[in-house]
């Protein structure tokens, strides 16, 4: 599903729309996304030299800055048009990362803070096709996502407590690690989104259960809509997961990606499951169609 | 208590041990501390020249290095004492961070990264002296802290629940947040550990209860043993809190800090009480005794 499209032109870094030669671009040590997770962001695929859902990107983004009283840098489309011009590959995803700039040490939000805005296009990571065709080994991570964290919601870019249960998953011989929240209910991945099929009938976390309000989430939402299958966003329990015909993840650089093992034990019969096929390949003619301006 | 010691060699910012000159120092825009918040940090407080109590924080930080499986720069010590000459102060507070350093995108933490350390010995914040004399005014975060995250009892670099509840706190009039865990407890401060003192025993919230286990918390614990009076460290509600006759905070920074105020309520007489006053001077002599070498 995923086409890798290496180009010597990327990795294409801006710096608050400076286009960084040589490098990869820098930042200053005071930067308090550097200091103190203060930021947010994004990330996109670009599909025929065009951005999936850009503007739902870039309304979840200013949401978040709301939250944070970040100004929200009006020249970000701009910006991201430029880069995505330079980079001149058809097929790319992008890391827009916006944080309230540099400032003195301490808490205190300056009053002077100019947003760092960085813009990397990357090419396409290209995961093994074994994870299309034998699906995704996952370990229930042994930490719990918080529904009722002050950032709830938002995609900040503390993602510490992702990486620690991406390297617990690792240690026990599984590739991805799934979350519950603080009330023992299902949350989400490392960085994806979590579905189930029961009978038929696809369930997503809800996102008080501490679930990132994914763009490809809702697409998933969206298009299980138009193919007539009932699809809900509702707190449910890992015996659930555990007892699902199948499990698949969702992401912007991942799409859709099967889960058939977690913590040791096959969900359904053990391999990617017809659901998910479907979704997959509405999701593919979905973002062809958009990306192509049909 | 905070005697405020600006100079005009400060800050002055060390990255991997180059001084930097003309500013406070770069890093790469791919720093997965700046990406991912994919790494920790110390305050330390520099008194007479002196860091107190450098080798608890060292070894906190150590502790934090190994769980993420990050090596533990073997140059730290020289660097932190060449920072601490070259900035030719006697007061100052220094901010060392140390992230796994730069990595192409993703959560994937690379194998041949090296980490990036930075140490910015920075001017002692000048706490306003009503503060010490009146006391702070708290209000108790609207989001909770989460004492089942993977990060849980890490000093990482996700500050962002605290920058957010520490803007709810200002926008309702008051200095500072107190957080409760996602089980009710009273957890700590934005970036201070929480004291009460209840009918002559000193409690503060144990490290179960999503508290950092903080430097001057524990010299505060040890202290009060010196002085015979009983501190425990232990679970406790908001009732507690509310209940309480004295309320302070404490921090590497801050030193002791008296809240005088709780959601509007007064605390005890609502002024700054015998107990916060005993242990902020016996503090004070601790770190006037350490840091002289005596």
């Amino acid at each position: 599903m995923m086409v890798p499209a290496a180009s010597p032109s990327l990795p294409l870094v801006l710096v608050n729309g400076q286009l960084t030669v040589g490098g990869f671009g820098e930042i200053s040590t005071r930067d308090r996304g550097f200091t103190l997770a203060d930021g947010l962001f994004e990330t996109m695929r670009v599909h025929g030299g065009v951005v999936f859902r850009l503007d739902r990107h870039l309304s979840r983004l200013s949401g978040g800055l709301r939250t944070l009283d970040i100004p929200d840098p009006p020249e970000l489309r701009s910006w991201l048009a430029g880069a995505v011009a330079q980079a001149g590959v058809a097929e790319a995803s992008i890391r827009l990362t916006v944080t309230r700039g540099a400032g003195p040490a301490g808490l205190t939000p300056p009053a002077d803070a100019h947003p760092t805005v960085v813009i990397a296009v990357n090419p396409m990571p290209a995961f093994p096709a074994a994870v299309y065709e034998q699906g995704l080994k996952a370990k229930i991570a042994s930490g719990r996502r918080n529904p009722r964290a002050m950032s709830a919601g938002l995609k900040t870019i503390s993602y510490t407590d992702s990486i620690l249960a991406w390297m617990e998953a690792q240690r026990a011989g599984a590739d991805e690690a799934i979350f519950l929240d603080t009330d023992g209910h299902c949350s989400e991945a490392t960085a994806s989104n979590l579905f189930i099929v029961s009978r038929g009938t696809l369930r997503t976390p809800s996102v008080t259960c501490a679930a990132l309000p994914g763009i490809t989430r809702a697409a998933v939402i969206e298009l299980a809509g138009r193919a007539g299958l009932p699809a809900r966003e509702e707190a449910f329990a890992v015996e659930d997961l555990l007892a699902a015909d199948e499990v698949f993840l969702t992401s912007s650089l991942r799409g859709i990606a099967p889960v058939t093992v977690v913590d040791g034990r096959p969900i359904g019969g053990g391999t990617p499951g017809q659901v998910m096929r479907q979704i997959a390949s509405a999701y593919l003619a979905l973002v062809q169609q958009e990306c192509s301006g049909a």
